[in-house]
């Protein structure tokens, strides 16, 4: 195994997340928080445009814009688009980065906690679930699209070789919680306790099975033809992340009163239930399957 | 007493607080919700455009463009200034207006529960404040700025010869909760159906005393000289709206980890805590009083 020499942690991907831009702040503040004998931590403020502007983005969401081909397309010009390709100089570039591990630090308004994303799969994504599930019993191990290329992944954090996101909720966009706040600060902690302990190969004997949640697909909210939503999520669902939907229990209630049951045939996992910045795509959740990650 | 024979139900007078907006398709969808036999209900929906930009507003806040001298004023022209002139005309026109009462329907990210918010005093609302108390406990009052003359006041709800907030919370910017909703739904329902027995003289026995809580004024973060924010409400004091600040209660926390106590010197009730509305204007909560109206 080749050791972590940069870490970059990352805040403000999107503009409304305030937890991960006070955060960066803080750590500019005191580096001490960040720093390890092991390796270099530098920090970023990734859209520093859509916070003056109180927005999520000013043209296009930045953590979509990370595929590689995306980053080469000359074609692709807005200001998210000009910024993915300014940060893949600073921290990439993708598929051969300067930078070992990427930290993104985000919030959501569901009641998703303390959660760990990792968008890839290995020995290495494994143990640091273990570690940070052993030290902090409460954070949630998400695996999302893992099974896909870093590549043809848009998201932010596959710009360095490897990378995870840090999502804290439930918190309203354009507020700073300091609960929340603290979440975020002591998963990144552990983060970098880790990757000081997998560096000098010091890693405490961690559990060979650790709960997980892999990401299957999401579900919208009922529609017209004309795309007017004709429901809600039902309020039964409503800041149960993580609880499980069996078929036929109600997740949406239309605005008429209906009750929608889930028609699936299995049971399933929901998280980002009711996320705001979904609402544009008219998202409702998304399901997962609950899975334990296994070390050798 | 003169009757109520027009009443105005007004949502989306914010474009990112999505109950007053669904609430009024489902009125319009279902008019028998709102109707009661001695008086007519109207809906409308305050701010399209800031809605279709999922923004709070598009130019200045709707809701503080309704003092009686600024409806005059023809030098204010952005949208919602232009938009308060034709509210004012539908409506109004203020001081003598055609809506005897104008209910308008608004979503806090604070944990206020429902509330009652009344900007005008007099027999009229302690009644009304009695009645909906009675009929649903949890309820909270709220008196805010009622010594004030209504000319001088700039809420949309000061446009009609009565007026009140709805208020109804927790809940994200931009995201539409079932149980809020219902919060919604159940107090604007016990309004009107308060209207139709004050009309018909009707009303049962109401309490004599009803708690209630007055607005004091406004506490801003700390911030240093620059304006730039140097720490954030207390996770002690979050979500604890309506419950007691004692004089040396830490309300602030900084950055750097300081607690800041309350420096006042006496018992205060926040509301509106860490209202993601209000990070403009830096407010970090309003404080009040809690009294009783006590009806003769």
């Amino acid at each position: 195994m080749t050791n972590i020499a940069k870490v970059a942690i990352v805040g403000g991907t999107h503009g409304n997340e305030f937890s991960g831009i006070y955060a960066i702040r803080q750590y500019q503040a005191n580096p001490a928080l960040i720093q390890r004998p092991s390796f270099e931590t530098s920090t970023l403020f990734a859209n520093p445009e859509a916070f003056k502007a109180n927005k999520r983005y000013i043209h296009s969401d930045l953590n979509r814009q990370f595929k590689t081909a995306d980053l080469a397309n000359p074609d692709l010009t807005n200001y998210e688009q000009s910024r993915a390709k300014v940060i893949n100089e600073l921290l990439g570039p993708k598929g051969n980065a300067k930078t070992d591990l990427v930290i993104d630090l985000h919030n959501t308004t569901s009641n998703m906690g303390a959660c760990l994303i990792m968008t890839q799969a290995g020995p290495f994504y494994n143990q640091l679930a273990a570690y940070v599930k052993m030290k902090m019993p409460e954070a949630i191990i998400s695996r999302d699209e893992d099974h896909l290329a870093a590549e043809d992944h848009a998201l932010m954090c596959t710009l360095g070789r490897y990378g995870v996101i840090v999502e804290v909720g439930p918190q309203s966009q354009s507020v700073l919680r300091q609960d929340v706040l603290e979440q975020m600060h002591q998963m990144t902690a552990h983060i970098l306790d880790f990757v000081e302990l997998y560096n000098t190969q010091s890693l405490p004997a961690l559990p060979k099975r650790t709960e997980a949640y892999l990401y299957l697909h999401s579900i919208k909210l009922p529609m017209n033809e004309k795309g007017e939503r004709l429901g809600m999520v039902h309020k039964n669902v409503q800041d149960k992340d993580y609880h499980p939907i069996h078929p036929g229990d109600p997740i949406f209630t239309l605005f008429d009163g209906t009750e929608v049951p889930y028609d699936g045939d299995r049971v399933v996992y929901p998280t980002f239930i009711n996320e705001a910045a979904y609402y544009d795509n008219n998202l409702a959740m998304s399901l997962n399957d609950k899975i334990w990650i296994e070390l050798e």
